[in-house]
């Protein structure tokens, strides 16, 4: 019998919702508004919504098919084990929020949850980039830089359930103050966010000949620098690069402490990984230990955009592998 | 019956080879110099010697033991399942030196190996200020800034054998240059031969008040700067303070990434940690996420240049106990 789960990815504008097969095959998905202003009980009542509806589709349509479980993808610091979301910095008055139990009081499948990050590192090391090793690096580059770390084959989730925020190392103790508190943040100079400032600072201040200098800054993107690079722009093309150097320091770091299989990029940024990831493979290989650097692979996601519920979806999956077979009789579609 | 094991750690300077008891108690100790420009061969021939000597003394006073096998701390970067150290960058001509073969030609009896640092992880781990904890990093101070990590209960070798390079991690990417071609190390600001360096530089060319000032410079060691500390020297105490800054800067991003239980401050330089770890925390707590620092336990050693021997005898411990009891009534001493 064929198995499903259900993956869902809560994001800052958007929660994709999706049902996934054992093979990590997207089957069906509902992308609904976040509207994150409405707060942790309304954002929950609609993915139960989705929930349901995924779960009517799959039985009109695969009715031969088990449903094993849900499992959702969080922007915070969780209790996976208590199924806590503790705080999320971009979802207003998510706190200490029961999430496991409020979706579990309107939806009768077992729900798990787990980081964003870490999601999207299960999903590269399940069917994307990562696939075939044991321990996988991925870097997620967007607004911020988020990292997940697969150690022999599972989630490491440190001590406390806040390990792999690989944006946070400091490249340069006494460099840019970083939006966390600490100096010299690798988020702090390769993020989307910060390769754009780093952009705007130079056209505010530098003598500049680049197609970007009449362009209201104030509206600046990653897009745009992408944009004007593929269209020749060295000015744009250099910014890139040197997003990329930034990367190659932080990569070189990784190696040397956790000498892993791959380091997947990843992340809404990782377009621009043909400008990122050559460049920022020859600093790492400039800095980090030779015996570890020289059999390290260093590619970009398989995904765009969809590792977030991939990988949600495969927490289910393990989720009741870990608990036997048993339960699987249980959760026939629809009980 | 009690079981014993052996462990060798193999110095720069001296290989001490214990005696060690299934509590991680030494009950005895050889110690030979090393002579590192001797070579491996004869090297392995001391450690021979050392370790049938040591057979020999516990045939003679504990016939009633059981020897389970040797451990042996290499510092270097090893194949640990081929026996192999691939290099020591501190003992002349160890380039693919089969030490398992070699010392398994004159000593009968299981021979394992690990890298050094990593042993002594092994010891904070096993009977140490890492004892009962899962995740446990090590980081050691002396004339290099090494490291070991202990993830969920073993230690992390990483995919090629080479995790765990903690004096490596770049936290000025522009700044001071590393002996390991890298820029910006931790080793390079953190390590004793790095506190020197910084201490004979401002006493060369900065107005300085210290007892330190009409001190041969050339022989100026870290021990000179204690112990001008411990008498009150400010200068002194600064020095050592700016090491502890910027070993905080570190355990901030071992935080942020591993989020480990504790982080265990060792290596020869750690007579110093009175002055070091009030700082390194301080500092770090201004640069790590709190969640993550706030719980994170920062402590010194339990052991004065012990770890490496008692976490090798470990090392004999665990490959007898990951092959099962059937081998330990083959192991009988002397048999």
């Amino acid at each position: 019998m064929n198995r499903y789960a259900i993956g869902v990815d809560i994001g800052g504008t958007n929660i994709p919702a999706s049902i996934v097969n054992s093979k990590g095959e997207i089957i069906y998905t509902i992308k609904k508004k976040t509207h994150a202003e409405t707060g942790p009980d309304r954002i929950i009542n609609r993915i139960c919504n989705s929930i349901n509806e995924l779960g009517k589709y799959l039985d009109e349509n695969f009715r031969e098919g088990t449903l094993v479980g849900v499992g959702i993808g969080v922007p915070g610091t969780l209790d996976p084990e208590k199924g806590v979301v503790v705080n999320c910095p971009n979802l207003p008055n998510w706190e200490h929020v029961p999430i496991v139990k409020l979706i579990s009081d309107n939806v009768n499948l077992p729900i798990s949850i787990d980081n964003d990050a870490n999601c999207a590192a299960l999903a590269e090391h399940w069917i994307g980039a990562g696939k075939g090793y044991k321990n996988v690096v991925l870097i997620t580059l967007g607004t911020g830089v988020g990292g997940g770390i697969i150690i022999n084959d599972r989630i490491y989730h440190g001590s406390h359930g806040s390990a792999g925020e690989l944006g946070h190392i400091s490249i340069a103790m006494d460099g840019r103050k970083c939006a966390c508190g600490n100096i010299g943040c690798l988020e702090a100079y390769a993020s989307a966010t910060a390769t754009v400032s780093r952009a705007r600072e130079r056209l505010q201040y530098d003598e500049i000949t680049s197609s970007l200098v009449d362009k209201d800054l104030s509206s600046l993107t990653t897009y745009d620098i992408f944009m004007h690079a593929e269209k020749g722009d060295k000015f744009c093309q250099d910014i890139l690069y040197e997003t990329g150097t930034y990367l190659g320091v932080g990569i070189a770091i990784i190696c040397n402490i956790f000498d892993p299989d791959v380091i997947v990029i990843g992340g809404g940024f990782s377009q621009a990984t043909k400008y990122l990831i050559p460049v920022a493979i020859q600093e790492a290989k400039r800095r980090a230990f030779s015996s570890i650097i020289d059999n390290v692979v260093i590619t970009k996601t398989k995904f765009v955009n969809r590792s977030g519920h991939i990988g949600a979806a495969k927490l289910a999956f393990d989720a009741i592998a870990s608990k036997g077979s048993f339960l699987s009789s249980l959760l026939k579609l629809h009980q």
